[in-house]
């Protein structure tokens, strides 16, 4: 059955977006054919669209996408990540990357380290392989692709972060350690921050200092469980916590090298720091090595997620979508052919997410 | 009973100690009285020494110690770290800190960053608080203070580094993570270098790579378990490994900045760094985070050692003393009378450690 099916391509920074229809290939052995229902913009297809990245071009991008099972490759029997049996109909999220674990340096705690990864809304479109991105009708999953199937009543636009904002933020906590009871400091209230702040407030922290240079963003993290705000445009570092004793975990959503270095002086003894934001060449970070070692630091780094950061990705949306203003996040909505429109508003006017809607005409 | 003994006072860089004999204060509830029978002068007492580091003076210097108990206050039953009674007669070794596990800020991850720590060697003397120092004929160790009995048969040189270099060592080890199989890069051949290439070895790390300035040190590194050795000063840092994924694990117990960073440029996907040696005031580190992030390292300090270091540390000499060559690494041995001699002799010549034999007249 040749389904028919469109996405955009993009092929350099600052060119539109160009709108491809074309037929969708016979699935191979364990895909499956999903109809894409949303897809929100990343802020890394953002930073590609801008030229401050670089992907394999010409590419489809989008890869926070949700979307619903139409077909099933008839040799298969696949399940989701719970081992619940998928079927024709499921909504569902899946990880960003299909992770082969035959691989020699295969390793359960980082599958998206893995060699030869298939990473969606970051390949190149090839004749044998395409509708592997999110700005597209359709998209087909690769073996390998660990997936939850969603509750229906889940809105699309929250769904649609699951697979990389929701998830990356649940492998910085998982980084942080126990949380409960502990006083934490998140930089950058993006989307990746204010969902780790609200993954805090759940988890049970004493208290949650967060910064931002945005007032707007601080506000809003005050709806996602903030217990102080701060402006690091306008506040003295010294001013972020009002204990002595400094704070148990610091967790950098902002990619800032002067947010990291801040924050990393705020730790206090056995404190942790997770980096998450930086991922684009910069400064080198400074850091002092006599204060990390007296006061018995750890600082961890963190790419992507892994599986385990998904699933608790998924259970933490489903309990959690009423609690905080997540649809509050996806600012503004367009239609698929409106994606270049999409990316002009994003990059002007950075709200937090975007989104594009498969169901609007 | 007044037991007459006998200390040298440190009172300020670059001058004479100078000896002091005094009666030896009733024990109090829960301490004991060990008669020194050797101590090891570390690195931190020549840094003291030589004013690169300050403690609170007049103090006795020492605290890599190893004695017998001569009296044990009668009131207290007093086991050691195993549940074993403690026996007048008994060798013993203890850790550097006492750490009352009843302050509010108490963490057993991290005895030794408790508040009120008494810590041997690094006290003022006064007229109620004295021998607690390794330069010593005796020293009372003080309530919560960690203590392992030692077979008879272990050479009072090596005994004495337990409670610091081994020690510490261990502490490495534990936040390296799993070694075995593992790719280690150690700096510095220190002590605290050496023994943790013997317990890598122990550990079954399927490649240990050693750097040094020294190539005396980097030989001594060989008989202690060493697969290859580099002279950082000679050897470009690319060098170090043959592999082109790095290593999983890098220790650095050099304090040097530039071995740091090029330690962690080592390191591959998932890498541990380890920081040791760091503990005096020097320029920043300069760490890329974007690679920290995209590797998903895991950088950690440690200041000295818990108690489960503290064991392992002497389990680990109980078990290996006789497999490498740990007597050797005392290069030269006075008497307690020639401390000042011992002292000028270790910053000269810079030996892993000169030992003080108070069993030497």
């Amino acid at each position: 059955m040749a389904i028919q099916g469109n996405f955009f391509v993009f092929e350099k920074p600052h060119q539109l977006l160009r709108a491809v229809s074309s037929k969708i290939p016979t699935l191979e052995d364990g895909e499956i054919l999903v109809k894409i229902n949303y897809a929100t913009l990343c802020g890394s297809d953002l930073h590609t669209f801008c030229g401050l990245r670089q992907e394999p071009c010409p590419t489809i991008l989008g890869h926070e996408i949700v979307g619903t099972i139409i077909e099933l490759n008839a040799n298969s029997l696949l399940n989701d990540a719970t081992g619940k049996q998928l079927a024709i109909g499921d909504t569902i999220t899946w990880t960003v990357f299909a992770s082969d674990p035959h691989t020699a340096v295969y390793n359960p705690d980082t599958p998206q380290k893995n060699d030869y990864l298939y990473k969606y809304g970051h390949r190149q479109i090839t004749e044998q392989d395409t509708f592997h991105g999110g700005l597209a009708s359709h998209i087909i999953l690769r073996r390998h692709t660990y997936i939850r199937i969603l509750p229906k009543e889940l809105p699309a636009p929250i769904a649609a972060t699951i697979n990389c904002a929701i998830a990356t933020a649940a492998g910085a906590i998982r980084l942080a350690g126990k949380i409960k009871g502990k006083r934490v400091l998140i930089s950058g209230m993006g989307l990746l921050g204010l969902v780790c702040t609200a993954m805090c407030k759940e988890s049970g922290a004493s208290q949650i200092v967060v910064t931002d240079i945005d007032d707007m963003r601080l506000t809003l993290a005050k709806r996602f469980g903030a217990t102080e705000i701060f402006n690091s445009k306008m506040d003295q570092p010294t001013d972020l916590t009002n204990t002595a004793d400094g704070v148990d975990c610091f967790i950098d959503m902002s990619g800032s090298t002067e947010a990291m270095e801040t924050g990393v002086a705020q730790l206090g003894i056995n404190g942790t720091a997770v980096f998450i934001g930086a991922v684009f060449n910069q400064r080198k970070l400074q850091l002092d090595a006599e204060q990390m070692i007296r006061r018995i630091l750890t600082i961890r780094g963190l790419h992507n997620y892994n599986y385990d950061d998904f699933s608790e990705a998924v259970d933490f949306i489903n309990e959690n979508w009423q609690k905080y203003p997540f649809l509050d996040l996806i600012e503004k909505e367009f239609s698929l052919d409106q994606v270049n429109e999409a990316f002009d508003y994003a990059v002007v006017n950075k709200p937090i997410r975007v989104g594009i809607n498969m169901d609007l005409r």
